[in-house]
Parts: structure tokens; sequence; C-alpha cells
């Protein structure tokens, strides 16, 4: 079996082998930039082990799997410019290094690296993989627009922002797992309960995320806890927070939010306040522990041995902070 | 037989029944607003005729066919945002219409839709079909990227100059055509000799349409004559113009792209002075004839009998303005 690290590093190999169209150099620069800026490599690596859970040869998987964290880096370059964002993973953002027009460009050939990627599947299961992919492809740009539409929206439900996460984030780690069960030769039953793992693994993955930004170790973290807060950023806690509060407890959440000129200390605090009064840090909990207990559940139905499962039940608990 | 008019039906026809996931209807407003400001379709219908050659049915060709018109349109949406371009065949671009964030984000998801279109090519040539389609898709971006370059570059040969626009324009409608031979079951042979016969008809085009910027019709293009120069838009023209201008005639020309506040008209007229004396109407012409005779000739190379080509003949005369 192998390990997520060693898994990391095959990724981290693949990525640097790629070939590019050198005709143009500059729009290159970007794409190897931000593929060069490191993360978890979370999308190869998932569906490596998904792989690796029906075979022991994993080769044919590196590159399709590769083509999954261009697409994830394509849609980071993108939305920083939607988001106006200056900085990625403590870096200066595509469009900021360069500019808007250079992040369009390189990004959009990110979009095809991807396809080259996926073009080289193994010819019996090309057709299925590049579906599964191009489905969620769509679906995360659905999910961006969401995103974009709720930021401006005076209120979502619960459900439509669980829904917005679930395209926008935790559908590529679905496709990620299905796709990698499928080049290991897992059957359709069993590569829609590794899609379902994966989803349900994305959602607590994402809710986990929101409650760090309130509630994490900042050393671990390694961001200004309550960014999230000080920013306006609709997240599940806010959502469901607007949802089950009082009209006066809504009023003073509505005011923290509009208000102009107001101490991010005090504005974090208060929100705080709020948030501990409506129990939201244990609906949030609760809520991402059902996600991950399905997860581990659907894991259990597949028809694969416990021993080979153990890498890919380390990664997901170490995803949702959980100690294995 | 085909005719153009009639493979142009087809083609909106199979546009207006393109499949959208409409979760976030916002996100495909844009799209089908730009596939519906119409254009000649000329890549699709290349297809579709490159298909017809060598095969009565084309069914299967139209819904890849239309793959090409979505792909060229999202690099339209693309190019725009980074041309600032308010207006695009008269009508409002996507980015001025909306904005930039959902310029780049419908662009994006029209990536995924060519994608989609692609994938429902006969599985028996799914893989060939694809891989010519992403090889341009990152051609055309080069492309792009070489164009951006070249405008803010001192000096351009036209030997670069024809090497962006064989990379933006005239390697779409190569692809196009071969795609579309390759669906209606042409062997390598004959795919790639309509392979060269787009390309070159794509050169010849370009060309044309750097001319017609200044020698044309008005009421036929429909623009203002000069309106490359009033821009300072590198054309075949302008660089192969500055390559054989003497000191003198060069000193001028780049006075009349560098100076600020110069009355259009007297400038247009200037240019034109200058290109008169270098005779670039000519060798302009000329090098458009070139590479038209030459797609010709391709095109009497392939195994096809001659009255099988006439709509070919008829649209690629057309396209570069020749009664046929």
């Amino acid at each position: 079996m192998y390990t997520q690290s060693g898994l990391k590093k095959l990724v981290n190999k693949s990525i640097l082998n790629l070939s590019y169209n050198e005709e143009a150099e500059k729009l290159n620069d970007p794409v190897k930039y931000i593929l060069s800026i490191g993360g978890k490599r979370l999308r190869p690596v998932l569906a490596l082990m998904a792989c690796n859970l029906y075979n022991d040869k994993i080769d044919e998987a590196i590159i399709p799997a590769t083509g999954l964290e261009v697409f994830h880096n394509f849609t980071l370059v993108h939305d920083d410019i939607m988001d106006q964002a200056p900085l990625r993973r403590n870096l200066p953002t595509v469009h900021s290094k360069w500019n808007v027009n250079q992040a369009v460009l390189s990004g959009d050939v990110m979009a095809f690296i991807a396809n080259e990627c996926f073009l080289q599947t193994p010819p019996h299961c090309l057709s299925k993989v590049f579906r599964v992919f191009n489905k969620v492809a769509i679906e995360v740009c659905v999910g961006q627009q969401l995103d974009i539409d709720f930021e401006k929206a005076a209120i979502v439900s619960h459900e439509e922002y669980l829904r917005m996460i679930e395209l926008k984030t935790a559908a590529l780690l679905a496709a990620s797992a299905k796709i990698g069960s499928i080049i290991g030769g897992a059957d359709d039953k069993e590569s829609d309960l590794l899609y379902e793992f994966g989803r349900n693994l994305g959602l607590a993955f994402q809710i986990q995320d929101d409650l760090l930004d309130i509630y994490g170790d900042i050393k671990v973290f390694g961001k200004i806890l309550g960014g999230d807060i000080i920013s306006n950023k609709k997240t599940f806690m806010l959502v469901k927070a607007l949802e089950i509060a009082s009209v006066e407890q809504a009023k003073q959440l509505h005011e923290q939010f509009t208000l102009k000129e107001i101490d991010p200390e005090i504005k974090v605090k208060k929100v705080i306040d709020l948030y501990d009064q409506l129990n939201i840090k244990n609906i949030s909990e609760n809520l991402a522990n059902d996600y991950i207990n399905t997860a581990f559940n659907l894991l259990e139905k597949t028809g694969v041995i416990s021993e080979r499962k153990t890498e890919l039940v380390s990664l997901a608990s170490s995803l949702i902070g959980r100690d294995n």
C-alpha cells in the first residue's frame, strides 16, 4: 500500500513532468508558479488512494490524478481574480504577481492541460473517467456562481449553503475518489460508494474549515482567527445562526455585518458571543460529525478488506482533525 | 450534399439544444447570450462540410462541431475581457453587459460545455478527435499570449506575426476541418490534408481580414475603415511595412503609432500613404493568394471526387472574398 506522503511525492513529481507548449513562455510561468506553491495535493492523493484500494498498480492513475490538481489550481487562479484576493498560501496570487489578463489566460490554459492529463487515462475507461471529470468541472463553476450570488443575497438557507459547498468543494473530492477507483478497476457500485464517501468527507471538511476560522488553534491554522467574520464571509455558522436567531439576535448579527467602521476585534467577539448564545459551535460540529460518520460508513460498505483502507481512513481523519 | 446554409441551420439548432446545469441561472445567461448573437458558425460548418466529404451521414459530427463553436465563443468572451472591448458583433460584450467576474466564470463553464460536446463524439474516434481539439485549444491560448506579447513588443517580424495568427486563428479552422473529416471516416492522410487545407485557408482569411480593414467596402465590411490603424493594432500590413521600410519611412510609421492627440483621419491617411509607397497592399494580397492557392491544391490532393467538394470550395472562396 502506498502512504499519503509517498503518494504526494509521486504527484509532485508528475506535476514537474507536465509538458507545456513552450512557444509562449509567459503563458506557462503563472501555471508553473501556482502549481509549485504547494498545498496538500489532496485531490490527486485521494484519487490514488481510491485506486490503490482496488489495485496494487497505480501508475495508470497518476497522470489523470495530476489533472485533478491542475484543474483545482485553475479554479484557484480564477476564483482569486473574482475575490480580488492578494494572497494564496501566503504568497501573491497570480493576478497580483502578474495581472488580471495574465491570470485569465494562464488559468484558461490550465483547463486544457487538465484535459491533456485526462486524455492519458487508460483507453478502456477514458470516456467514463472524462465524463466524471467534466461533470464535476461544470458543478464547480455552478458552485462558484452560487457562492458569488449568496455573498450578495440577504437570506441564504443552510440547505442552500450546504448545496453550494457541495458543488464548489465536496463534488471534486467525490469525483477524485470515484475516478481513482474506476481506474483501479472498481465496478459501478463500488465507485459510487467512493463518490459518496468523498462527497460526505468534503462537506465535513468544509464545515470544519469554517469552524477552524473561529475556534482553531492559530498556530496550527496559520490564519488570523475570525478572518471570515471580519471579511463578512458567509459561512455555515453564520447562515445557521441567522436561521435560528430570535428577531433581536438576528438584528444584532446583521448589525455586525453591515456597520461600517467597526473595530474588527470587537466585531469578532460580538459575533462569537451571539454564536455561543445560539449553540452554533455544537450544531456545526455535530453536522460535520454526521457527515464524517456517513463517510466512514460508506467506506465500510465497499468490498475492500480493512487493511487496504487504513491510509484512506487516516487521510480522512486528519482532514477533519480527528486523531486516528 | 449539405449546403452551407443548411449546415448553419443544423448548427444553430444544435446550439439551442445544448443542455445546461440549471442550478445557477446567472452562470448560463451570458453563455446563451454570446451563443445567440450569431456569426457565421464558420468552424462547425467547416467541420460538417469536411465530414460530408467522406460521409452522407453527418449526424454524429453535429455535436462535436457544436463544441468547436462553443470553444470559439469561450475564447471570444475571455479575449474581450483582455482587450477591454465594449462591443462584439455590434452588441455589448459579456463583461460590459454583466461584469468581468461573470465573464471569467461564464467563459470558464463554456470550456467544459465544449468538452461535453466532444465527449459525444462516436466512441471509435472519441480519443483521436478529443486530442485534436485539445491540442488546438492550447495553441489558441498560446496564440493569444503571443498576440498580447506582440502588442507590447517594439519589433515583430512578419514570420512571428504569421505564426501568431496561425495559432490564434488558423489552427482552429484547421482542427475543425480535420475533426469533421475524422468523424466522416477519413484516414490519417486525408484528415492531415484537411488540416493543412484549413490552416492555409485560415491564414489567407486573417490576412484578408487585415486588408479589409483598410481597403474593404465599408457597406460590406460593416466597420469603420482604418479601425486597426486608429487602435494601433499590429496587422500583417504594419509588421511587413516596418520590416521593409527605409529608416525615414519607419520613423514616420512609428510616429503615427506613437504620437498622442493625432487626428484619426489624418493618421489613417498617412499610414495608407506609407503602405502605398511600400506596395503593402500587393504584397499582402499576394501572400493571401499564395495561401488560398495552397489550400485549394491541398483539397485537390484528397481522394474525394470533385462534385463532393463544391460546397467547401464555395465556402473557402466566399471567406477570402473570391467570387466562385
